[in-house]
């Protein structure tokens, strides 16, 4: 039987079934023994859950990494809070036994945050579900399931693993962990990365699914499970184990060593994020900064739009996770497959060719300096955010941008509030426009970075997500490598740095070429940052150039890609 | 009062409303003289037709030109049908009278080839109708209108003009013609076009609209009218019927010319068709050639594909009528805005980075390859075809078209049927991908030609259609300008002819710049070939490259447009 779900943590786990099933946490039998009594029981369960929590937290801590511990020091916090407590203690006043006063009081405090539009508000839901749970175990003097003391090789299957369950888990006991609910950015998502354990999150009905004691096979990486494989499926997914391990172990001689080729010329390797928590990901790979981080994510899944103060904390997040390193911070980028239904930006009978990204910004400049605003506040005090522009096509849309950030500094500054004055602006290449003016761009700008998932699409008149026409969407098409070697000949001739934040960044085909061309910084996924910064360091330039001569010698797509493919297995072999 | 309908004829016409109601044709009061009697009636009623009919072919023959004759000639053909006539006369034998039987006949023809898929069947309905009616008419002793006898000025208004109605017309009298049906390519367009009379077809219900005696003012150009208009308008359409004519006068010097600059460097000016009727108007606006002979006219509007013999013989037509000057068919440009229900191609994101034009060709070779052996068979006869690829974006695709071009002549060959051997291949370079591989391109066909309306679309990642983004589109934009250039550079490198059939060849600001960049072939639609042709008699090769050094070194089309606009306000005022 193979399941689907979201792989949050890559890698490949092999073991028996642990089924964490609910506890019994029925209090309905439990009698009032008066407001004193029972409010000295809330009490010392409070005690307990601060004092276990607080413990976990310290293990947390030294395992693994203050960051995951400020889950559980949270929670010990909340608890805390003396509206929390004193509206728990007013429940027993109006004649609640100590466990109804923790589960209505819970109860209400997680619908309230589950209701919210702050994603990580959102969050705080989970915390209080999991206080809760905890604390009429305490109540209740329900043993929690003891996840110390797993045999070794278990593959770990709960409706949602709890920040505090997550917590016992002794990395080297686990084989994987499986959940029926959570996405890539929840608690058991960050925590089973940072242990570094395979885990396939939001699989429907997985509980119910799986027998305790059943072997599974857990493939992180492609998010799918199978249950009772047969031999040769374990035997083909323990080599599929083996070589993982062997290439994490590989790649983690590259986490702390500088990015350069093997002649030691070094470059920018970055990582790309979408939301504020990705940063710390990046930041853990092994990034020397970020190259592209997507602002979508404040704007979308909510009905209004995000006030200056809610941005600007979010682009802080980010400067203050990477200090000392950059954060290339794209403006608003919707339209196009990205709707925000409270924009009311309209159907469009060619969406990729339509009102999207710096199009509509510079119409709703209402919007925009609302954005501008929060990076100029943002960047004041660590002065490592730079500002890059979306959808580029001609020198007007620079200059309009810059008047508006102009505007905003002056605004700013009238008012006394703190910015950085000196933030940098540059723009992406993503439009064949902006390739064929590239030299008079540079002139407007401070950096470039190419964008080639959206350059290939325009280049090649495709879009990648018609399956009709997808084969036509290749980055080693010449029309797409000579646009990529004219934006890096033209930036160089400005003397303005050039990178890149598409797909193609990490491609190990094209790694050659780019170092050839020029590209100063690669920006990639987290989960790529490693693996390049390797193929960067196999590459001599002068090998590079006589890769990259014969690569541009070839006139079509299927050549080019074959001829750079081999070249890379090549690689690989020695 | 302003009325709108379809410009079908250019120009300004002034004058007096002199409405065309149908006649009286009702014979319900005429008696049956027995069959005898009726055939008698009926012979003479077609003698008389036939007579008058060619004496009216004649007429028009002299005046005007054999194409406009055949009209006439044809429909005594038909009515000479031996089973058109037997049908009626059969009618007769069953008791009809002889105008029962001609309504009755001719209204069953004309509902048959109403309801055909072909075009041109379709047309044969309105000639049908223009027989029974002047039969009757004849039949019944009712005069027709005397369009001889018009006071001059007169502002001509039907629901329909005949080709027998218009016959009669004497240009000097008719100031324009409007009517309450027809199109650009129906028969009084084409006559209203021969006779240079201004038209506006289609206005809806405008015999009842307007009164006999009426002031009137048509504009044919932009496909309005104005009824009873004051002085003021008066004055000022004056003034522009002036400004046309003269520029008429004008511009008729420029139709037997040569093309050339006013250095004597010749270019060759063609024109852009959708359908074999427009080449007759394209040949009478002194073009050279067809650059563009859209062939979608062929599958649109109709429920089954076209048969081999069917696009055989519309090729035909347009390489027999500009027979000693090249026909550059294009292959079938399906898909985008042009959908064709039959061929079931199904609902896009974004249809015009889609599955369309080669790429659903290649992927359908039975429907592509009864295309390339018509294309074929058709240039047979006069050699003058070449065959035209459009969205090209990989040499793969010109291989595989080319491929499939062999294969069919090899099947001609083995068939025994005669075609074109050596007929040329060229591609559209209208993406932006087919720009940066040009030079690849050039090694693999005979011949360019540079689609700017796609190619600006592309380039700017602009849907044309769109209006929110439609100031983006813009052909003046540096980013399109060095594309162009840089296509006719491959081309002129790889020595093989470079064409341009986008909007941008026609236009007069652009024409210094396309002259200077070494174009060697304007495809315009056949409204602007004289214009074009004046414009590039303007121009000595240095100044033209003056202005084009200059204005490729502006860096927004902004600055551009607004530049060669004056400097061509400048020629025109010299």
């Amino acid at each position: 039987m193979i399941l689907h779900g979201i792989g949050a943590s890559a890698g490949i786990g092999i073991g028996h079934a642990v089924c964490l099933r609910e506890q019994n946490l029925d209090y309905t039998g439990v009698v009032f023994s008066g407001k004193e009594e029972e409010k000295k029981r809330l009490q010392t369960a409070v005690d307990t859950f601060c004092f276990r929590t607080q413990a976990m937290a310290d293990d947390l801590q030294q395992r693994i990494g203050e960051k995951e511990s400020e889950i559980l020091t949270g929670q010990i916090m909340m608890l805390n809070d003396p509206f929390m407590i004193s509206q728990m203690q007013e429940a027993i006043d109006g004649g609640s036994v100590a466990e109804a006063a923790v589960d209505h009081v819970c109860t209400l405090y997680a619908d309230m945050f589950a209701g919210m539009e702050d994603e990580l508000m959102r969050q705080r839901s989970a915390d209080v579900q999991d206080i809760r749970t905890r604390m009429l175990g305490i109540l209740l003097g329900e043993e929690a399931v003891d996840l110390s003391t797993l045999p070794a090789g278990s593959v770990l299957i709960a409706h949602d693993l709890t920040p505090s369950m997550t917590v016992g888990l002794k990395r080297e006991k686990i084989a994987a962990i499986l959940t029926e609910t959570g996405g890539k950015t929840s608690h058991s998502a960050i925590l089973a990365r940072a242990l570094e354990v395979p885990a396939v999150l939001s699989i429907p009905d997985v509980l119910s699914a799986i027998a305790d004691g059943a072997v599974v096979i857990a493939d992180g990486s492609a998010g799918e499970i199978i249950v009772d494989p047969d031999f040769c499926t374990i035997n083909a997914y323990e080599e599929k184990r083996k070589a993982f391990l062997e290439e994490r172990a590989q790649l983690s001689l590259y986490r702390d060593r500088k990015t350069a080729d093997a002649d030691g010329n070094p470059y920018a390797l970055y990582a790309n994020i979408g939301t504020p928590a990705e940063a710390e990901a990046a930041q853990a790979a092994g990034a020397e900064g970020i190259g592209l981080f997507r602002t979508e994510f404040l704007f979308m899944d909510r009905s209004t739009m995000p006030s200056e103060e809610e941005q600007t904390a979010a682009y802080l997040e980010v400067s203050e996770q990477m200090a000392g390193k950059e954060v290339i911070i794209r403006t608003l980028d919707i339209g196009g497959d990205k709707a925000v239904p409270y924009l009311q930006m309209g159907a469009e009978d060619n969406p990729f060719l339509g009102y999207r990204a710096i199009r509509y910004c510079l119409d709703h400049s209402e919007i925009f300096q609302i954005q501008l605003r929060a990076l100029l506040r943002a960047g004041a005090k660590y002065r490592n955010i730079k500002i890059m522009l979306p959808l580029i096509t001609s020198v007007e849309e620079v200059r309009a941008a810059k008047a508006l950030l102009a505007a905003c500094k002056k605004q700013l500054a009238d008012e006394g509030i703190a910015f950085d004055d000196g933030m940098q602006v540059g723009v992406m290449i993503e439009t064949p426009a902006a390739v064929m003016i590239a030299d008079w761009l540079a002139r407007e700008v401070d950096f470039f970075s190419i964008g080639t998932n959206d350059l290939t699409q325009y280049v090649m008149a495709v879009d990648r997500g018609n399956a009709r026409v997808e084969k036509l969407y290749t980055a080693f098409h010449p029309a797409v490598l000579r646009s990529i070697r004219s934006v890096i000949q033209a930036a160089k001739r400005a003397g303005i740095p050039v990178g890149m934040c598409g797909e193609a960044a990490a491609d190990p085909g094209l790694i050659p070429l780019l170092l050839s061309f020029g590209l100063d910084e690669f920006s990639v996924s987290a989960s790529s940052v490693l693996q390049t910064r390797k193929l960067i360091a196999g590459w001599h330039a002068a090998d590079a150039a006589a890769v990259t001569e014969k690569a541009m010698n070839l006139s079509t797509a299927e050549e080019t890609e074959r001829y750079l493919q081999a070249v890379h297995q090549k690689e690989e072999q020695h």
